[in-house]
């Protein structure tokens, strides 16, 4: 690979040249800033650790932030833990959630832990202060209509602070969301270990 | 959604109690602990956040883990800055990128620089002391064919140790990588501000 002769290095830091050239072109139009809604849905992994990377960014940047896990609450997460111990000034972190609905087979309260989420959520977004807010698994209390998508982005709209960016995770989000949303990304699974591996789930992985 | 009569209760009691015990059945089988190979890649973003996010869980476990960052080296990365002054007893951070190919336009450069990280990231990897190492935008380095996929590919079949989670993102994941991961996740884009509302890179977001 190092053998490229003076020509080629030539025509290489050229053609870099011009890529260089068109995307300062490219991002000198591109000076909106704004808070945006940002969705992570797709039956792939990726989904809740993107988010709380994104919550790492900004606390990186010194930006207050939230979290709210909608649907997680009862078991241990250790990126959570992380955030509770080390970054209590700076991330709020609320658990809301009484794990997976398989577990706890009653419709009623499962409903009821979401709205209690959804009401705190609310008052974290509209909390001027909060930078970013992270809605770990609201998709998966949309999909079960615990909550109604079609309010939960009426209040986006209406009510999200301009800078501040929301991040919603969780597969199966709703179309409504995904209308309203700034930035969607699925992730889609390509191989997953659980399937054909007999591997089970492990620290560090999913939890 | 809260009128449910005390048939649809216990319907959807029931509906639940198979749904826990198909699950209970489904992870009783998987008991296989190893340590994986996890792509992600695709368009879509995603991949990089959720790759710090394993590592901010990873950390949360107490495990001791590595960064090799092998592109973004010379822009500010906010996640990347928190690692590094809040977690240096636990997590080391190597940036051995020079940042994007298009700024530096030197192939060679680019080359050597990419060749460092490898042998960085190889050293980090042998090391069974580390639990997890991500290996942050490997996939560029492969794609420009700084680095040889098949050469990564043999190196993390034969040395990686059995429980070192190693974790590889950027686009354009080469086939032979997928071919040898256990986990891939692919990050579609779906809707990205960039495209066409002129909304500018932003911190907390991108960077």
């Amino acid at each position: 690979m190092t053998d490229a002769t003076p020509d080629d290095k030539k025509l290489y830091a050229e053609k870099m040249a011009k890529v260089q050239t068109a995307r300062s072109k490219m991002m000198a139009k591109k000076t909106v800033k704004k808070g945006l809604i940002i969705v992570h849905t797709g039956n792939g992994k990726g989904k809740s650790s993107s988010g709380f990377g994104m919550i790492l960014r900004a606390i990186g940047h010194g930006f207050p932030c939230a979290v709210v896990q909608f649907i997680k609450g009862s078991m241990f997460s250790a990126d959570r833990q992380v955030l509770q111990d080390r970054f209590s000034d700076i991330c709020q972190v609320h658990v809301m959630g009484e794990g997976f609905t398989w577990d706890t087979q009653d419709r009623d309260r499962d409903i009821a832990a979401a709205s209690r989420a959804w009401e705190k959520a609310k008052e974290l977004i509209r909390d001027p202060n909060n930078r970013m807010v992270l809605l770990d698994e609201l998709n998966i209390a949309l999909r079960y209509d615990y909550l109604n998508a079609d309010d939960v982005a009426e209040f986006l709209l209406a009510e999200k602070p301009e800078m501040t960016h929301v991040v919603i995770t969780g597969r199966n989000a709703p179309e409504r969301l995904i209308e309203i949303a700034d930035l969607v990304s699925e992730m889609k699974e390509i191989k997953h270990p659980f399937r054909k591996q007999g591997i089970s789930a492990q620290a560090g992985v999913e939890y």
